[in-house]
């Protein structure tokens, strides 16, 4: 079930590190890539980073609808991860291409993507020239959503069969999230 | 052992998220803290971008010297990683506190920790209103080295027994980094 995450602990859904699906969306066109640079870079409001190549169609769509979507994906999202990262959706709509289902936010337009562990959805902070020199895109949290079967309380959730998000290397070669442990200082 | 990586291929070290080790060092004093936010920023030459918040007294020490590096702890510097992620330099050396050995890097004054899976030694690319408005440090990656048992040509080791990168959420939980898997588009 798709429930709230208080913004306070959005950055949660982010911290580990996990890579993302960016959506987005303006005049009439919408677009759907992969992320696996993104970081949290600020608690509350909380802001996240990602980088968006020049060659994306998604930076057009970004950069004039003020507006993007980090959707969170779990393993059974990978290959659809690698399929969206792997081509360009200047000529296609990759969400027909591949048969993804999406949803509507609640405070951006870009849609969000059926069958994600979390979503983030985020307000471009302009700053022309990080997005120049860096391709780097900073975004205001705005809105963020887990499956609470995922997230639930601020907290990942860990029993057996949880589905867990996921960690691209190179090559097609990922890392799903391990097990988890706690540690005293 | 301790092998060097090639700067082409040090992205890879990052590009899944783990949580990182900051350390660095400038006239005559050096410091060392855990940095959950971090992630690639360009291939080649490779970039990073790292948040340092202005309380820490690693930021003046960076701001100083130019320099500092991103260690990788593998799960046995999980509590290490808290320990120097919970207080602060300003009044300690947290290496002698917390009983952490160091070695020389080669390209920057900062000390390398050791036990450490991978190391990333990085000049500063000055960007002071980053910096300033967004805790956010932009470094290129000067030289890469890595733990052969944990990282070699170009790969992380999967065999059984071998070390795992780390990736902190919130209140001393981390995740390791889990079950490795390939997908094809």
């Amino acid at each position: 079930m798709k429930l709230p995450v208080d913004l306070k602990q959005a950055y949660r859904l982010l911290n580990h590190g996990p890579t993302v699906i960016v959506t987005s969306a303006a005049g009439g066109r919408r677009n759907i890539m992969a992320a696996a640079w993104s970081m949290p870079l600020d608690f509350n409001p909380p802001k996240i980073a990602v980088v968006i190549d020049k060659s994306t169609f998604s930076r057009g769509l970004i950069e004039s609808s003020g507006e993007f979507v980090l959707n969170i994906p779990g393993r059974s999202l990978a290959q659809a991860t690698l399929q969206v990262g792997s081509c360009s959706g200047h000529d296609t709509d990759k969400f027909t291409t591949f048969g993804l289902d999406t949803f509507a936010g609640d405070q951006v337009a870009a849609p969000l993507l059926a069958g994600c562990l979390a979503w983030l959805e985020c307000k471009l902070v302009p700053e022309p020239h990080n997005q120049q020199v860096y391709d780097l895109f900073i975004g205001e949290v705005v809105a963020a959503w887990a499956d609470s079967a995922a997230f639930s309380e601020g907290r990942w959730m860990l029993e057996a069969g949880s589905e867990r998000s996921i960690h691209y290397v190179a090559g097609g070669a990922f890392f799903e999230t391990g097990e988890a442990f706690n540690v005293e200082v």
